[in-house]
């Protein structure tokens, strides 16, 4: 009754602003009768009816209303049925309308309104750009939350109107992954592609930075991806913080944007304080290239070993040859950011006065990496090289030298403006060939 | 550059949108020379130099420009020359636009854009209707900042055109405070005015719920207040965590509506964990009233000693006698709450088998709290009752008896239709005179 109140009201605030509302409900307990789009036509979308789900506990109950509203929205979304989306509830209703907002893309506008939005919005917003409004009261239609609704309608409607960006003369986006071990690299690449007319989107690689960047890639909002800095696919196979998902790396590769990629940081697996740090890697890190590095008192890394880098090559090569587009993978053989250095060099990163705490020489060619010649060997055979999109460039570089930014940045280049073929760079003195390895 | 770039494109979509914008200029470090109103003109209103602030540590500087930002806004929203604000920021960024959009009215258009809308966004949002949105990328102009740009432009400028509620007839509203302890009385008085054609609004008496209460009274939204839960004056004073600052009990009596106010819940001083509370508290849990109650793993209570209460009521007593309108004091004498009962009684809230954990008996009356009764002589004491605005009744109930939230209600009700008088009410049975105590 509460709720068929303000919701009505908040619909009549939206038609009051100029808007069409349509009222979906996502009730997990019992179907109000009211909705323009009822309970049961969202279940529907998952092959569900009430009674099965009603009779679940709230939580079950709510994954799958999600799932159906996510299907139900998004259809209305690509017939252009629906320009903005508004919702308002407690703990349980926001959860669940904004898990349909965040599949929504970038700039549809969306607006939660919610008395969660007084405390940590992380679980609601994600990545997205989801307005979080506080209703201030918590319960019935009176002056305070007339106003607000009303605000809130207006807001919703302001947004869906919002006069277009037609006028402006975008440049291509460039997405960009960074970390502070990665920066000299990332700098010099996002300077080179500035200087020639395109924008660059830099997000830091430490879970939601590499989820984001992934959204972005899908909405269509990215011309081309220089994955520098890869670490949260380390994390998410080794049990590091910083994961970003099983999904990492594989947006580029779905709609067929070019991407050009690096290990950057992913001779490191990331954890919070000390005390934290699982025993499994503790207890390794007396091993070669599983070294400790306190970066300060609430974030640890370890070493990846380099048979762990085996691993994670494994992994990274099977979403390589699912990929559509022009995609190259760029492996420096002389370490992958600031830590992993055979000797102190602070142009890249490490001011010494001992090596970087997890290098690991490879005992053949001392100033190599063994992790990295563990890498590439694998993701040489696992990678599908018959394939004319994927290249892959051992370089006998550090990930921090300038040739190897600019390396990457040309191979970009080359893809976006379609001069690409692979091969291309393979002449250059510093490239290491198969037989090398 | 970049920032004159961002908030430039920013004032120009507002003004695409319809809008009409004006930059004011909240640096901390240096004058940009770009904004509509400069930081000379915001710290001129606090009678400071940008020498003066910006030599000074980056947080004192921010304290002294949200002071002169407040002042030179609070006054453009007087004379009208304001219908919303948007800010863009980072952390920095945000503190400061959001000190300035917490001192506007509830209401009033207000939206914030950072990166920090990804978080705990308690800090910005405090106790207001803030709008917080994520702009996704963290800088530069580009393809997703400006559609993100774009739609706070046209969500800001959509809100402060939101149609009038001129054609709702506006019930008048009633804000109570409550806990869980004084929930009985809480909901009987509430349906009293519901049934009188008022709104209630009902706070927690948690801090923020306080504080809110105190700014919807201060923004005029609040007709009166049933303030029937006040323990957290009890907790500012005593060091307990649900404070609500040293303001609470003064926004009623300093606009002068109508008050009655109760001592709900000040029979208990509120911790977190046992383990935090203060050592000067748990080791005085055997003394008279201050038994300890371990409400769940989270939430911990020790009573009030009727010392520590005589100190509340002086407290109390400096508030009420700056009150200008009509503002009653009611004293339950038989408990203040479910944990202040001589004996078990499922309705007034304990369930026992023992009496109230706080519960302390007046040696001379037993059924009645000493408490209550030091309390009630110190507030006689110090409340100034030559004044025909302010009346204390000391009632022969516990707050949670019926008849105790009736007497409240209806003393509130003469004071909102204009019949009340001080004495009113003095004559039923169960009011105890002066000379009694």
């Amino acid at each position: 009754m509460q709720r068929e109140k303000k919701l009505n009201f908040l619909a009549d605030r939206v038609k009051k602003s100029g808007g069409d509302p349509i009222i979906l409900e996502i009730s997990v307990g019992k179907e109000v009768g009211w909705a323009d789009i009822s309970i049961s036509d969202v279940l529907s979308k998952v092959g569900k009816t009430t009674e099965e789900v009603f009779s679940l506990d709230r939580g079950k109950a709510a994954d799958i209303v999600i799932e159906g509203a996510k299907r139900l929205v998004l259809e209305l979304y690509e017939k252009n049925e629906i320009d903005g989306i508004v919702a308002y509830g407690g703990s349980m209703g926001a959860s669940i309308a904004t898990s349909v907002m965040r599949a929504l893309p970038v700039g549809f506008p969306k607006l939660m309104l919610t008395t969660m939005a007084a405390g940590d919005i992380s679980p609601y917003v994600g990545t997205k750009d989801i307005c979080m409004m506080y209703p201030i009261a918590e319960a019935g239609l009176n002056k305070v939350t007339r106003r607000i609704l009303n605000n809130a309608a207006a807001c919703v409607v302001g947004m869906a109107n919002s006069p277009d960006l037609d006028d402006i003369a975008e440049k291509p986006l460039i997405g960009c992954m960074m970390f502070g071990v990665t920066t000299p690299c990332v700098l010099r690449a996002s300077k080179y592609f500035e200087s020639r007319g395109y924008d660059v989107i830099i997000n830091h690689a430490v879970g939601s930075g590499g989820r984001s960047m992934e959204e972005l890639i899908g909405d269509g909002l990215i011309s081309g991806v220089l994955d520098i800095t890869t670490h949260e696919i380390g994390d998410y196979l080794l049990g590091g913080v910083l994961s970003a998902g099983p999904d990492r790396l594989t947006a580029a590769g779905d709609i067929g944007i070019p991407q050009v990629i690096a290990p950057g940081g992913l001779d490191l697996i990331n954890f919070g304080p000390k005390d934290t740090v699982p025993e499994e890697h503790l207890s390794k890190t007396h091993l070669p290239g599983k070294g400790l590095y306190i970066h300060n008192p609430t974030v640890t890394c370890v070493g990846v070993s380099p048979d762990e880098a085996s691993l994670i090559a494994e992994h990274i090569a099977e979403k390589i040859n699912r990929a559509k587009g022009p995609t190259a993978f760029c492996i420096p053989m002389r370490g992958w950011g600031a830590c992993d250095l055979s000797e102190p060099n602070k142009d890249l990163g490490w001011a010494g006065p001992d090596p970087g705490p997890v290098w690991v020489s490879d005992p053949e060619k001392p100033e190599r990496s063994l992790r990295s010649r563990k890498f590439a060997r694998t993701l040489l055979d696992k990678v599908d090289l018959e394939k004319s999109n994927v290249d892959i460039l051992i370089v006998d570089k550090h990930l921090n030298e300038p040739e190897f930014a600019d390396l990457m940045s040309e191979l970009l280049e080359e893809m976006l403006t379609g001069r690409w073929k692979k091969g291309s760079h393979h002449d250059l003195s510093y490239i290491v060939h198969l037989e090398e390895l």
